[in-house]
């Protein structure tokens, strides 16, 4: 089959022929992919920043945004049958740990991750497990939906996180307006009261933003700090969702955040550096979000088939994957690159 | 009367005579003082740290850690008469506001804080109003319970908010077992089931945690992170209370701490720097945490008069405060310092 | 001034001229009122059902529904002038208790609970306190809003407890498409992604429960345990709010809760008789709800000025006070009864 | 092998040969039976009670308190080999449902019971699943901690979901100083600082109580009510957790709670009836409670290991079932009676 391999740190992946995965366990899922994402993390992986946190021998196939239909099971799989439309969730749990039985499966002790440290699904297909597969409408693209399995479930599980801050009155900001910020502003719409505001560079990203849900977009252009405090009195809003997580975001967002607010942190790539102090005397809390559970999903494309979240995408033929990171590198990909096979 | 005021920063305070404070609103009290705890954020204010913070005109009074007993109340008030023995919250707050009526009235709109932002304690008479004293049992020592105002809530408020995360099996780090770190202690030990890890550089320190409930005591020589990892499994604890915040402590806690670990930061005075992708990929929080409630006070002391809390106190005149100064900076001072009128 | 007071249990109150009240404590306020709401709770009271509890001694001022303007205020009160157009929640607590400093406020200690337990609003004046009045633009008409002060904020108040079961893909039933039912599906919508199933015995209620997002209407002819457990796919709703409380609404709710559901109890006559092995075996809760806090009172204020709750009313003039009762008592008022002074 | 077999409803169980089970699924495990324990819910099985809700075609061994060594294991087990001590979780759930995934596999949808809705453990040998089987120290006899894989499970999880609010100074009534109750005062002690009150018909049993950690002991002798709201200042207690849920203790346990209390309920048998307008005007919660997951009978074990909960039992031969079952009939059976073969 074709597929996506990287080969060296640095350098871009090579679309090339490779051998069909095959089932080799009993809860062995092979899935013929419709769609596959790319996601920026994509182009982290590539520049070596997981390197040491992956441990993977290269070459290996990318692609953790995965969707298509079921190819084969093992002989212990009775969740999905051949042909069933699913969506992969991007984690292979064990389900017997503490962090599986306790709903957050996420913190898995066994998990293996495709697409980042073993082969993925930027290919023809790709072999997951019986845990990780979502079964959908039969009538659902999956290149419609691919960039939901990862895009998608973080930007949800930060906003089901920060929920619980978000009462009728209180405000939360949106740094980013990209391809996980466009999804995180339609769940707080989803599932919160709050007031949103959402921050960005781009002029065109936050005209986009309005019809998706936001209340204020703010162009960060220089005095966006000042501009998110004034629509909040002054006082800071109870929530900041960084999807940006580098550069000037982090300490612009520190600034718009209200006491006892909450921060969560999505994109990544920058440092955190904040004075205790300034933590102390404000008793302000910052948040890990990574990716999210199986049953996120679930909630997700629930929200999906209500019409509630939708998303924004550009299709790529597989072999065009050097071209869509192209794209994705160079700022010229609005919405979210599927590479179809 | 006799007063510790503070008349220029990286000065000492000066003890001197001044006019008695008198009543002038419906809920103001008047305190007698029985003991004014000296606390770290004490040197930090004479530091000057707190200039921009606080927006007092020198000279003013100092001490934030207050009990005695009353002297005098305004026309409106009835939660406490004359002669009560009383301990007081650090803070003024008004009871009108979001927070003040949310459960969280440290972060009241209108708040005051005496010794922080207007007169304190160290002096025979502080005023206060009738929201900030809890009435104790008459048989108490204001000298003995005063170092429960701050030191003592500001720990059991950070073990409050740890609390849900310490099932039976999960591990709780104490960095620094000083006045903060053995109030913690024993809290942990009363709210949770957790098994108590304490890490400090002082051996004698860390002898003292036994008896207050630490399981385990680590020596921070080096390998303090390293023998956390393996006390904890190699997978680090569920939760960090760190009751220094500056040096190095940050950085081993960080070490120290679990996947989806939370970080509780109580001690201050560096700077907290994290790689975003370190925050994500491990999914951990770092928590502000600034005194505690009304609520927590009261919790606080019935705690103590259950016997499950008790303080480590040296007690100075209020003439010696600039001894009493002396010694903290210096390391010398083991357990509380408490000054009495 | 003109009231409506009640002088024996079991017979209509009298619209009769009293004495107007005056300040007389220093956190007083009063209210001339705009609009008072009449609520299910005036004919159980009439009845005399609060005959034990609340203890007062006849006659007195009816009404515990109320806003309007602020006619005067006692020496003490900052937080509204008068002018000021408010909202009153309906008791007066102290602040100083447990309960308030908890954010639980309507377990005050210390309350008083007009129009229940001493004099109410349905006259021209109400006595109050400056902790219950929430001030509103002034372009609000207290008559449009009066009935969210009771009604509004018990129904706000149940569905704000019920939210944090309800994820995309869980349904709450709501059993009563009336006054209380029809804003409880409101705040459903607003604050949660439930899928909302309305159960009432009357066509035209359900069919007006459509636009303000109800996703099913059932009837309530018979077959509506198992009607709603079809559209649950056979197994029960996450979450029962009842806002009946009596007749079959309980027997029928406990039919169509799902297993480790919650059912929400808000209106009261009835009696809940459950076998408590059907309770254990199943894992359900029951959760009486009784108003709502001061702040579920101001978030349901911003609701309403977001557009998010509108109420449905029919306005009285004072003096007919006993017109609007009958109509009540005998099924004739759709929407809530408003007495204009 | 021997086993415990119930061939008709109110007929006493026969020991009897039958054929041993056999691995047939890949994650099956056979355990070799160590203790199994007998539970009031044995004798409620007996008598029919769950005849409906069970489904189960008898004859079949009855048993769901199970502890023992595994003797087999299925071709995909991992988590346990051949020798080891378990103690036996007493369902078998999916691992693969929301419920499961969400924490919360007690609500499993694809559960089985053995004991209950299968062949159960009092026998030589259990047939259960890799997901059900916990791993402990090989030096624990099975008989000792048996019991804890139901009755302490369920006091435990109970306590786990009152936990929270049990702040210092809130009072928890324990009403049942039995089998579950006494568990359930450790694991109050263990997890909480309440203070505990315990109710009981027994003085020889509220004796036992104090050395568990009981603060007061309460007769109920007919002023039982009285007696916990004079400890309570009137008032009542937070929590209340009733371990019989028959006879008078339901009427006797609302008595006894606060306004704003939660009452969980274990033991069943009864019928919960109470006013609407009960439950309403003080906002009381009902909480059942249905044995626990996973995770809670791992943290029990750990508490158990720690020393923090300890059993007291009483043993029988497994061919003396009958005289077992008599004696906890009849009252004669103080601590928890286990079955070894």
């Amino acid at each position: 089959m074709k597929a996506v391999r990287l080969h060296a740190y640095g350098q871009p992946p090579v679309v090339e022929e490779v051998a069909e995965p095959a089932i080799t366990g009993p809860h062995d899922v092979i899935v013929r992919i419709g769609g596959a994402g790319l996601c920026r993390t994509d182009l982290h992986i590539i520049e070596g920043q997981f390197r040491d946190k992956s441990g993977i021998t290269l070459p290996y196939i990318l692609g953790h945004e995965n969707a298509g239909r079921v190819q084969a099971v093992g002989s212990a799989v009775s969740n999905v049958v051949v042909g069933d439309t699913v969506i992969v969730h991007p984690q292979i749990s064990c389900g017997f740990c503490r962090a599986c039985r306790a709903g957050d499966d996420m913190h898995c002790s066994h998990a293996a991750f495709p697409g980042m440290d073993t082969d993925g699904g930027m290919a023809e297909f790709l072999k997951t497990s019986a845990r990780s597969v979502i079964k959908l409408d039969a009538s659902m693209d999956p290149a419609d939906i691919a960039a939901l399995a990862d895009a998608g479930i973080t930007a949800y599980h930060a906003v089901k996180k920060a929920a619980p801050h978000l009462y009728p009155g209180a405000r939360a900001v949106v740094i980013g307006a990209g391809g996980l910020g466009h999804i995180g502003i339609q769940c707080l719409k989803a599932l919160t009261p709050a007031e949103i505001i959402v921050v960005d560079r781009s002029r065109a990203a936050l005209d986009l933003c309005r019809k998706w849900g936001a209340d204020y977009t703010v162009l960060a252009e220089g005095s966006q700090v000042a501009t998110v405090r004034e629509i909040t009195g002054g006082r800071g809003a109870e929530v900041v969702l960084d999807f940006v997580g580098e550069g000037n975001s982090l300490v612009d967002g520190v600034g718009m955040l209200k006491r006892a607010g909450s921060y969560y942190l999505v994109g990544y790539g920058g440092q955190l550096v904040v004075p205790t102090i300034d933590i102390i005397a404000s008793e302000i809390s910052f948040v890990g979000n990574l990716v999210g559970t199986y049953n996120d999903l679930v909630e997700l494309m629930t929200l999906t088939s209500q019409g509630k979240v939708t998303l924004y995408t550009r299709r790529y033929p597989l072999e065009a994957a050097n071209e869509a990171i192209h794209d994705l590198e160079s700022g010229q990909l609005r919405g979210r690159g599927i590479l179809v096979p």
